[in-house]
């Protein structure tokens, strides 16, 4: 198939060379010429705008930071509505609002092209691994087509409904993470500042109802002292943003929620906006001396 | 061995249940005629007092509400100090603040009494079938020599460091639990108020880093409506209060606890205390409409 992949960060890279190992070819444009250098030895075709890449691509995947990035790829000068041939399915698989993604969903739809919402979790070793788990919304049938694609680039693919819903499905996923990571945190800290080993609690902790994977995996990093990312801070406050503005349009009490984006907040004002989402122990414990 | 135990609820009676069938001759006391019913048919003698306990005992469990209640039984009148030979080790498994516990091993090491805090987790599923963690403070004769008792009542018995140090480990414990329920709880219903099936978000998240045993088990009675203790929520409420004290004391900031604690005072007082704390899920859905 041809398929149109903008976006070669961290994220994006791994999983377009994951497509183009499974023989699809690859049409490309991004904004530096360097994210091109890993395409070099795979069927991959450079173009100058994404509407260059619309008009030779059956499925265009985005992959970047926020929702203004994936409007600009579509409706901007030279963006994907230029290009696009009616039948043309997008899929973006950034994390942005889910008011958003129906928004350029239903902008999209006006125009004859299919959309589909589909963020990831599994992170920059989640891409690489090809093990992803993907939350989609959007319709049936561009589904069915997309599917196979999508399974090349993750382990675990969920239609979760309509369009918007895999972005509130990636919404509740950070809600969960953040404010795990931020509870293994307080509880870890709690257990130092009493004088007690930190580790032992964490591990007798890890056979109970107390288990959870951030427990497992994040909360011996937090111990260690670990803080290089994996998961930025400033892209977890990006997402509580999202979540806190949802929250705000639906009438909806998030306090845990809202207490972690502040803990997020603190942290990007802190210097640790590039650090993992982790460090918030760091936070916490320069908090209480 | 001649065991103690006093505190015959719905922890402490299957705990006790299961010392006399591996073998130990109870001695009992209690406030009301009717917990002695349940040992009609095992080794168990019934006495006026504690000091009355005390004086047949080699080692006496404790498993009540609170401090208070721990302080009454060893120094009130009639109490396990009063009886008590040189040499008897008090363990105390109700959950009650790190400082109080250290407190009362002080109080009684004076007497030559030992003392461990051994609080539990796992709830009266795992009294029944002797699966609890339980976390130990205090020193390693006293625990060496209870350690065979406790492995009757629980299958992960972790010494985790000096007095009190047990309930540090059942206070962080109670931040993870807590915390990760009202997560759940704000992430299913952030899913259900923008219109998407949150019984499919679950599913798409256990595969990933949101995983925990809370969204496994107690995500699906939030959605199922079923708030049937369980862990009731005005005993979730006393432990965040105790973690919210200590807080206080080491200077301390928990941010996410203590938003949660203000959601289990919110549940009391609405009349949802003696319900599952995973009825936190009620209550946000009532705040939002």
């Amino acid at each position: 198939m041809n398929v149109g992949f903008i976006g070669l960060g961290l994220m994006g890279r791994p999983m377009a060379l994951h497509l183009a190992r499974a023989g699809h070819a690859l049409h490309l444009w991004a904004r530096r010429q360097a994210s091109f250098e890993p395409f070099a030895d795979v069927d991959a075709t450079l173009h100058a705008s994404p509407a260059e890449v619309a008009k030779q691509a059956d499925i265009v995947f985005t992959m970047v930071a926020d929702a203004p990035d994936v409007e600009q790829i579509c409706f901007g000068p030279g963006g994907l509505a230029e290009g696009a041939r009616a039948g043309l399915i997008v899929a973006d698989m950034s994390t942005i609002a889910p008011a958003a993604a129906r928004d350029i969903g239903a902008r999209l739809a006006q125009r004859g092209i299919g959309f589909l919402d589909a963020p990831v979790s599994g992170g920059e070793k989640g891409a690489i691994e090809a093990t992803l788990t993907i939350m989609v919304g959007g319709n049936d049938e561009p589904f069915a087509r997309i599917r196979p694609l999508f399974e090349v680039m993750g382990k675990s693919v969920t239609h979760i409904g309509a369009s918007g819903a895999g972005q509130v499905a990636k919404a509740c996923n950070q809600i969960l993470t953040g404010v795990t990571v931020a509870a293994v945190a307080e509880a870890l800290n709690f257990a130092r500042k009493s004088g007690v080993d930190a580790a032992k609690v964490r591990e007798a902790l890890l056979g109970g109802s107390a288990y959870s994977r951030i427990l497992e995996f994040h909360g011996s990093r937090m111990l260690a002292g670990n803080f290089a990312p994996g998961f930025k801070a400033w892209m977890h406050q990006k997402d509580l943003r999202i979540v806190m503005e949802e929250a705000h349009r639906l009438g909806l009490a998030l306090p845990n929620s809202a207490a972690t984006a502040q803990l997020l907040n603190a942290m990007v004002g802190s210097g640790m906006g590039e650090e993992d989402s982790v460090a918030v122990y760091k936070l916490l414990e320069r908090l209480s001396g």
